[in-house]
């Protein structure tokens, strides 16, 4: 059985840091970020540009090269709504230490996304959502099924295909929590791979509270069958606590300096 | 749904503060340790006499009596060897606030420990155990079965029995954990109610591995059903994940306070 995949979100233009260092080509702002992320234990970066539509193509391989000669070609995640972006990106990728990961496809306007990825021999994050959040479970496992369809016709491995149940905030969705890890626990019992932007779940909380949310809402999620999730590496509770799920399940030996490993 | 359940563990004559306090007839430091769980957020407070072969009665009455009446009734888990003596705390207990849980009965010398709850409208512990550890999960439902047939002819209501399905120690029986969660998944879809020794989990780990271990074991035995477990309740980091997988299930409404409360 494979460990739990831990994604860094860091390397995002959501963060003024990160806009400005792509805007001025400068690395070093973007270097400190996955270097932190990868000391913390990440095993994928995502790197998101944005919608990135003017200079997307030429900013993806900039990008993609540089963190890969300084990091041992770690493995990344392609993250931006340019499509054109993604491919150049894909073109200059190193897969010694992975294969590269579309982020994201749906099951509605961003279904082609798996094609992409099929025809790149790329993985590919599915969203098991169409237009906004799903009503319920039968809508997710809906897209769910959609997804992996058109990715097996497209000639992809389902191993290839990381289903995102779409985590939701609990301040003001408390309700719909449970359905979501009903809904990882249905892919999983399809054999299916999934992953998700973890941090959603406390959106909105006071911030001493996240750590704690997030990293229960991850144990539980484990337990259910997920196998991947987006999140901050270097929020240090939630890394040991994806540390110790794995021990929990043997997909690591115990040994009683497990979490600095 | 109801809210999980924590019983405090503190009250164990094998501290020997604990001890000392029960030789010399000493409220004070049983009415500390009482007052930190409850502070705490304890639902039930277990009170260990030991094997009490000598004076049991006469202490679990002493005992009981003291801490019901200093702490509004509080409900209790009468935990001794001695049956003679849990019987005679019985007959003092102040129900208003819940039933006394005889602790423990197992499926092999102490099954009659079910009868002897049933006698006395008590609830118990049920040991999904025989002769030590159960080799396997069939064993561990055959005594759950074993022990729940025992207490249904005795006239007592399923409800009324904590299955314990044995947590294990993760340092040397790492690759029985997942046996433990399959377990306790069981118990759960029968419908039954769950405890156990958590803190077994994470005997023998460095200390300051412990909270983690045992708050990422009681996660993901929440998510397989567990519905009580008998925890050190001023463990904050426990808690504090307790109380989050109450609101992740939606057995407790969310707040920005809900630690605190």
């Amino acid at each position: 059985m494979d460990k739990f995949m831990v994604i860094g979100e860091r390397i995002h233009c959501i963060s003024p840091a990160i806009r400005n260092a792509i805007a001025d080509r400068d690395l070093e702002p973007i270097f400190k970020r996955a270097k932190e992320q990868l000391d913390a234990g990440a095993h994928y970066l995502d790197v998101n540009i944005g919608p990135a539509e003017k200079d997307g193509e030429e900013v993806m391989q900039w990008i993609v090269q540089a963190i890969q000669s300084e990091f041992d070609n770690v493995p990344l995640v392609l993250d931006t709504a340019n499509k054109k972006a993604i491919e150049a990106g894909i073109k200059v990728y190193d897969r010694s230490k992975g294969k590269p990961i579309v982020n994201s496809a749906d099951a509605g306007d961003r279904i082609d996304n798996i094609n992409l990825a099929a025809a790149n021999d790329a993985m590919t994050i599915a969203l098991c959502a169409k237009d906004g959040i799903p009503r319920d479970n039968d809508e997710r496992m809906m897209f769910c099924q959609e997804m992996l369809e058109r990715g097996m016709e497209a000639g992809m491995d389902p191993e290839d295909m990381l289903f995102d149940p779409l985590f939701l905030v609990i301040k003001g969705m408390q309700e719909k929590q449970v359905e979501v890890l009903e809904a990882i626990q249905m892919i999983s019992e399809m054999g299916l791979k999934s992953t998700g932007g973890l941090s959603n779940v406390s959106n909105g909380a006071p911030k001493a509270l996240r750590p704690t949310m997030d990293s229960v809402m991850v144990a539980m999620s484990i337990q259910c069958g997920l196998t991947s999730a987006i999140v901050n590496p270097c929020d240090k509770i939630l890394m040991d606590t994806i540390k110790t799920c794995d021990i929990i399940l043997g997909k690591t030996l115990y040994a009683d300096s497990y979490l600095e490993l």
